[in-house]
């Protein structure tokens, strides 16, 4: 325990000063929320930690994650402090040309994720802190700050710590006080009811921080939270503990009585402890990850959602860093093929998809593992907001989505995915493979294995044939034209499902002289736009798209989109159109008028 | 306290047996998730509740909602047991003219809401509860069943309960023990710590049960969890209590040991007890909802969020059945205008937005009241799963989701939403409303009021000007054609912050000799295809969209597709490419390429 509580106050104060003068010039942003952690960062940065101010990505420094993300102002400070941010630099907080933004964004070499959504950090630092502890079983260790406003967001009790959390206990929510108030001992029962170890102690007194991390530190059999009752705007005349005050710059005035409390101005006077550099150090290999090629015959009936967890057990094979996460439905999505093979290398997260794809956000956003979650692709909304956040931290995350559309028959509306298209597609920068067969689905999971970002895989309930070869190359942005002659009238789109449907459609067309070319749409995102322009034109510039999801954000939508600017082609779509229910797979596409004869009377009106 | 056991424990084994046989019948479903729950249901519906059977919804019966929708089979029991149901019906189990489906919906008259993604029915509960005591100020009870394995999502955590909660401790989840499996005292430790009593029970123990509930109801100044320890496929013989029967039917002949146990088999012995009929009735008034027109100057800057607030209280005025409910947001989304004049139809929901949409559709779900939710549009995508599910209730809510886009500024890119839009458009049977400025904003907030369903209002955060007359009709479906020559060449579509990006274009096209005509779209969905194919062949069939959003499902796409099958008309798209970051407004929509400028290069390209 170092004695140098003082110097610690002053660091506490100089990073109160900082945030205040950063807002100040910025005429925006959260120093109230900043003060409140004041002393909870010094102590962190400046005995708690340990970690190379030079390299904060080292992979043997401690990680930080700042879960109420509008208090970033603080942490800024505190990388200034450390020596890595000039004070320049922190006064470009919010600047148009400047990284020190609002809100955390991993374009900061100090980041690992975004954060600004509330309630998303635990679930993160979890992922992080397994990584650490399971896989690369090294000594670094990872702490999660949090707002006690958003401890109200249930994602944070989804989120089984193996993380060092600490609750800012400020009293203030941004419009009026949150629902514990100063209700410490309310927070430390609810950590406990889930399994932590929880400390309470007083935010602003340096000593008690230092106790209680020690404490954490000692503490093997279970997590930490550490409950710090705080005031927001702490140290701030006529700011502290006052309601209105949240995202609210503060007059540069007030500095001056939180200088006369300094013993000392200097930095950067306290050494930061060296990390311990045990950390394994390795390339991911994306680009060069190999699965055993698919092995079927052409007409085996099986299920894309199958042949997705075929492949994940083959990349288990291919790379020692592909882990999977699954939300109580492995053995629907099949991922258990995966945990029966390689159970070191498996997270079961139980029903809590927000936590699921939190965690998975975390596994994999040092580049120390390649996450592939999987759930019901319809569940997959739960964390719709956690996949937003997951494009701002530019997150390397794969999803598997089974039980895609109507064609899951009997379980009726509730467990099926009608706008995970939607949803999935609307990621910044994401990837959307929607596989048709048993081969295709098996490379979507090389392909997505094999780059960074985002990536969703849409699977499938039902047993459907196979129907490319084993060999057939399969690639990001990229369609399958999977009929074709020369006197094709129309231009059928489908993926899925509703491939099959085209075909039976096409087969019945021809009896009757029309000629239909089929596109397998394959990459949803990004869509093979030259493809479909040459096969529309082609086809006289009709086309019909046909799929297993509402219209919205869909498979018509994305092609309408991709044709919207050539000329002489007309789309029109097939999806849909209302709630369904519960019925046989069969029974409900024709209900629902996504089947062949749909399609074939759709062919027949389009004149 | 009734000394019936023995009626009550063959009706208990009455609806195991009927669980068993629909699902063997329909070769799908949860037996094992409905038995464990046989005696509390059956103690529910026959000794604790109080309802017609004749006539489920009326408003004074007591209300359930079982939150574990995959054990949907007991439920269609006791409907049966009651005699609301014949056999035959029950026997309809998943069929596709059936409306007794694999999950409950609202299609049956006994039910209230959907349920089936699970962790959702607590906060519909609340939101029931909450107008029970508080609006209707009435006898009637709501009671909410939920699973072992559903209490991991967070969801449930978020909902500070009014109702009477049951967990059915059944130990077992879908693919492998739950993390707490049979630690009753762990799920009693977790109540507690949010504010419940909890009291924990053999769950197949029927005097145990009535003195719980007996408890519960004589529990006034907290809520309370039942914590009942049950046995997955309880009282069947080689499934109870063992893994790998989630899900599956189990053989008709398992049902002979059950009856074998039955004292009598005479189903409808016990009498329901009749409800209390003090809830008053009244009607919505759907349609007839006027507010006091706007009454703004042209040119007058107010941000669309302002504008919002100030209709909601407006709607107080107008209906006393319009509640609000908000996330901690209420003082940047102006909800807190209708708290301060009706602080008695708000709800704070705090920083938990899938409580707050939860419980929004608990409060609208019975006609009662016409709930207004409210939060930043991004934090709406934290709810997406309920509001999927919502669309499947066929619920009445309305969604207002301020600080739209990249034009909110400083704040950053995790405070910015730009898949709202295809968010909202992709729930099912939805209105998406985009107002550009006060007068069409309060005009939306009225719209909204007076259709069921559920609808998306997305305003901005910047003031900008008053461009429509206080007089000045809107309409769902209907576009606002805002400038129009003889000479239009070129279509603009915008809303929202673009509508004003297009004017300044338009003003600079015209100096260079372009007429363009703009539409501002303010029913995103439903669209007005009419409008948008007159004026886009009136222009020559070019058309350019201008959206603060990402590309995937927005004003772009919706544009596009409709206007897909129109010969000579092309579309070209300008929306949010990249994953933006802080500075200022002016600044990010020039750096992100959605400002006028933009819009004239665009022009002046498109040949």
């Amino acid at each position: 325990m170092p004695a140098n509580i003082g110097a610690l106050k002053d660091v506490a104060n100089r990073l109160r000063i900082a945030s205040i003068e950063m807002t100040a010039v910025a005429k925006s942003g959260h120093p109230s929320s900043s003060t409140s952690a004041a002393e909870i960062v010094a102590t962190l940065f400046f005995n708690e930690m340990k970690y190379e101010v030079a390299s904060p990505k080292a992979p043997y420094s401690d990680r930080f994650v700042l879960s109420k993300g509008h208090a970033c102002p603080i942490l800024y400070a505190a990388w200034e402090e450390a020596g890595l941010l000039s004070h320049e630099q922190i006064l470009s907080l919010r600047k148009i040309d400047s990284d020190i933004e609002g809100h955390p964004t991993p374009r900061l070499n100090f980041i690992d994720v975004a954060t600004g959504s509330l309630g998303q950090g635990l679930s993160i630092a979890v992922g992080m802190a397994w990584v650490g502890k399971y896989k690369d079983k090294a000594s670094y260790r990872v702490y999660a700050l949090l707002g006690d406003g958003e401890t109200a967001e249930g994602s944070i009790w989804e989120a089984a710590a193996f993380a060092i959390t600490i609750v800012d206990v400020n009293r203030l929510g941004q419009s009026q006080e949150t629902q514990l108030g100063h209700e410490v001992e309310t927070y430390a029962a609810r950590f406990k009811a889930f399994g932590h170890n929880a400390i309470i102690v007083d935010g602003h007194d340096i000593e008690a921080l230092l106790n209680a991390f020690a404490t954490a530190r000692n503490t093997k059999d279970k997590p930490t939270a550490i409950i710090a009752k705080t005031f927001k705007g702490a140290g701030i005349e006529g700011v502290e503990n006052l309601e209105n005050w949240h995202g609210k710059p503060v007059p540069m005035e007030k500095i001056e009585a939180i200088k006369s409390k300094l013993s000392s101005t200097q930095k950067g006077s306290i050494p930061i402890p060296s990390p311990i550099k045990d950390t394994p150090e390795f390339d991911l290999n994306l680009g060069n990850i190999k699965i055993a090629p698919p092995s079927y015959k052409l007409g085996d009936k099986v299920a894309t959602r199958a042949a997705y967890g075929t492949a994940l057990a083959k990349l288990g094979d291919a790379s020692p860093h592909v882990i999977g996460l699954d939300g109580d439905t492995k053995n629907s999505t099949f991922s258990d093929k995966l945990l029966a093979k390689y159970p070191e290398r498996f997270i079961e997260c139980f029903i809590a998809e927000q936590n699921l794809v939190g965690v998975g956000i975390g596994v994999g956003c040092r580049g120390r593992a390649i996450p592939f979650c999987s759930t019901f692709a319809a569940f997959f909304t739960r964390a719709a907001d956690q996949l937003r956040m997951g494009a701002i931290s530019f997150a390397n995350l794969k999803c598997a989505g089974s039980h895609a559309g109507i064609s899951i028959g009997e379980d009726g509306p509730s467990q099926m995915a009608l706008e995970d298209l939607s949803l999935f597609r609307s990621v910044a920068n994401s990837v959307v493979l929607y596989p048709t067969d048993a081969v295709s689905a098996e490379r979507a999971a090389e392909l997505a294995a094999n780059i960074h970002g985002i990536v969703f895989i849409r699977t499938g309930r039902p047993a459907l044939p196979v129907i490319y070869n084993n060999d057939e190359p399969f690639a990001i942005g990229k369609a399958k034209v999977v009929r074709k002659s020369d006197k094709d009238s129309i231009l059928l789109v489908g993926a899925g499902v509703t491939l099959y449907e085209c075909i039976k459609a096409a087969d019945e067309l021809a009896s009757s002289g029309i000629n239909a070319c089929i596109i397998d749409i394959f990459s949803v995102k990004p869509i093979d736009q030259q493809t479909l322009i040459n096969e529309a034109k082609r086809c006289g510039g009709k086309v019909i798209t046909v799929e297993d999801h509402y219209q919205s954000g869909g498979l018509g939508e994305a092609v309408s989109s991709a044709l919207a600017d050539t000329s002489n082609v007309r789309v029109r779509s097939i999806f849909v159109r209302d709630i369904p229910r519960s019925g046989s797979p069969e029974g409900l596409l024709d209900l629902f008028g996504i089947s062949a004869p749909h399609i074939v009377k759709a062919v027949k009106n389009f004149n």
